[in-house]
């Protein structure tokens, strides 16, 4: 007999009739003998009405009564869940994040869990209960509702199997599973049986949407196996683990993301303290500078550019409207039709010249790299917008990923990709 | 510096721009220099529509998840309405029925409150916070969400009063207080302006809806002062409380309730025991038999009339069809067209004769009495459907209750009345 998590997420429980088509899923795993806890985020848009009404009434709402409003979503779609496993003849019983025993810190809006107190889980399971848990939410030492901020229902999920040592977390949604590259941009793109932590966090941090790089994050520190899989197949999908048993590759996959754009300060007296000046600055008003590129000067005046996320630009242009009169530099450019293509791969740290490989593979087909920063098992670079697709299906094609046949046949719509890039908590 | 409960109901509350008129509301109660504690009901429709999605996942929802499931709705109006206190620059903070401490014994859909803790409450007061309390709500001994049923938020003021010795409970709704009768069938009713706990109970069972007889009963018991007033004007309402100071009238007031249906039994054996067999059965059986009629015997035969709720309807018939053949009744009628008028008053028991006038006034106006109940400080008459506005009128005014003037100017409307008498919780 198997202990498992099962976490479904807000598309899978968005109607009454889905969330009966989950409790026939978790009612199958009773038949084959196996125990299970699922852990459900808010139905559909609820967290986005929710939002709304808040807005309605005010545009600064208290965090600690914003945290109560949002979690009550995921109640609603918790305790719809139960009565229809009970109407199966199924025994089923709901938790919110207090209930289950999510302690966090008083972070309001992005909590983080301190504390995992499974008592009530434990009991329900020993007691042949199918226990349904609230994702996205936990309590306080103030006896305060918090919730865990995005991908939280995720994190929820992997802090449960930790609690109860399950014997895997299977997180169901509209993918079915971790893909080399986005299948969208690259055709060829196929399916990983498995995927290591630290692959999967970089793929995650570069851009890949299919999981929240928190919970990976949690699932690798608390040694939690993922299973990554869709709500609306059987297919086996992608495990996250430790150590892959499989030979392995010296790129996992190629992520990509164009959610970012680039700031170039054009006449920047190339003096010292300018740069510390600029970046400080940034950080200071949580700008979150991704990748900085500084040209090679020339007369004594440099550029220097830098990406941010596209949420940030605004505070990034307020930011330099302020400085760059004292730092001399007459003004300042915003490149927002750019992408970041990652390699990402833990095979990386053992085979040197991945970047010479990348490089040349991208001039032979003409696309330009505009900046490239690096980890121990990543390398990024930026291109422009128009050629994303083009550098991730060479690259996918020059490091020995592409498929035996083309991805036609199990290809995701444009649709469902996009819902799956638009995903929350 | 007085110490306010101030609690509002589901139309109060039904949208954004309500629940900022609410907070207005308590924000000027503040600058008074009071300090005040809200209890809120859910928005408008809610509870309706929680209603509904559990419908649409099965037909028979544990009750332990409903009620999880409903008291969402009363977070949901909690939390905006400490969301746009704030945004008025005045401190809030929201509390659901178990931060509120209210204790409940574990009957779900229905709980009884066995405990008041209000040290959050008490807290939040001290630091001049208004706290917001979710209505209708509490938790168990297993830390369960409960409901506290029809009215249930009116009784979460009552007890959340009790619980901080505050100096009065007002209940705001669409309705500006208690009157001598329904004004949409007695023009001439006024606004009472204090009224007795045993009369309020005694007009609320009797089918006035202003206040649920369960609040008035904790109240009672609690001796809690209520003043029930409008949400929509500042002016005086009624205020509930153990002993009026005003000179004691007979008749404190008329209710009516269209709501019951007569059973009429023909041609019963009148020999010993067939009553005792018909009515502990309809007990049994769940059906709530109000007034009982047995005819003079003729010939050993006798009919049997009795009143019960509409809702009851159903489950009566269903155990009439079963027994009648046992006691050889040959069948039943069924009467919906009937009202019941009721006179109450405290003043009544030391005053004999109310029952007389009653019936002659009936009579000089033609009006049959189809059956008679009383208790000692009410006295109730069955009338047809038709006849139930001309009989509260003609009472009205033998009993001395007639306004000066006839009552026009605050006259609500029927679609506000009926608002009122179909409010939840």
């Amino acid at each position: 007999m198997a202990l498992i998590v099962a976490k479904f997420g807000g598309t899978s429980v968005a109607s009454p009739e889905r969330i009966k088509n989950v409790a026939k899923r978790l009612v199958r795993i009773k038949q084959q003998g196996d125990a299970v806890v699922a852990v459900v985020s808010a139905m559909g848009k609820t967290t986005d009405e929710l939002m709304g009404l808040s807005r309605a009434v005010t545009s600064n709402p208290p965090a600690r009564e914003l945290d109560r409003l949002l979690s009550t979503g995921e109640h609603v779609s918790m305790t719809l869940l139960a009565m229809a496993i009970e109407a199966l003849g199924y025994k089923a019983m709901s938790f919110s994040g207090r209930q289950a025993g999510i302690l966090t810190d008083g972070t309001h809006n992005k909590a983080h869990i301190v504390k995992v107190d499974n008592e009530r889980i434990q009991e329900a399971l020993d007691r042949g209960f199918v226990p349904v848990v609230a994702g996205f939410q936990g309590i306080d030492a103030n006896d305060d509702v918090t919730t865990l901020g995005r991908g939280g229902s995720d994190t929820t999920a992997v802090a449960i199997a930790w609690g109860i040592g399950a014997d895997v977390c299977e997180i169901y949604s509209d993918v079915d599973g971790v893909y080399t590259a986005d299948p969208r941009v690259a055709p060829r793109a196929k399916k990983l049986d498995e995927i290591s932590y630290d692959d999967m966090l970089e793929l995650s941090s570069a851009g890949a949407g299919v999981l929240q790089s928190r919970a990976v994050e949690f699932a690798r520190k608390w040694n939690v196996v993922i299973h990554s899989r869709s709500a609306f197949s059987d297919a086996q999908g992608t495990f996250i683990k430790e150590e892959s048993e499989m030979e392995e590759a010296v790129i996992t996959g190629i992520a990509h993301d164009t959610s970012e754009v680039k700031v170039t300060i054009r006449g920047v007296p190339d003096c010292t303290g300018v740069a510390a000046k600029v970046f400080s600055t940034l950080a200071a008003t949580m700008v979150n500078v991704d990748m900085i590129i500084q040209n090679v000067s020339k007369d004594g005046i440099t550029d220097i550019s830098f990406t941010c996320p596209e949420g940030d630009l605004g505070r990034a242009k307020e930011t330099l409207d302020r400085i760059l009169p004292s730092i001399q530099a007459p003004y300042y450019e915003v490149d927002t039709d750019i992408a970041k293509v990652s390699l990402v791969g833990t095979g990386m740290k053992s085979s040197p010249g991945v970047a010479a490989k990348a490089f040349s593979t991208l001039g032979e087909n003409s696309i330009n790299i505009l900046a490239i920063s690096t980890s121990p098992i990543r390398l990024s670079v930026v291109v422009d917008l128009a050629q994303v697709s083009h550098a991730v299906q060479c690259l996918h094609t020059a490091f020995g990923l592409d498929s035996d046949s083309v991805f036609e046949e199990t290809q995701l719509s444009a649709e469902e990709i996009a819902a799956k890039m638009n995903k929350g908590r």
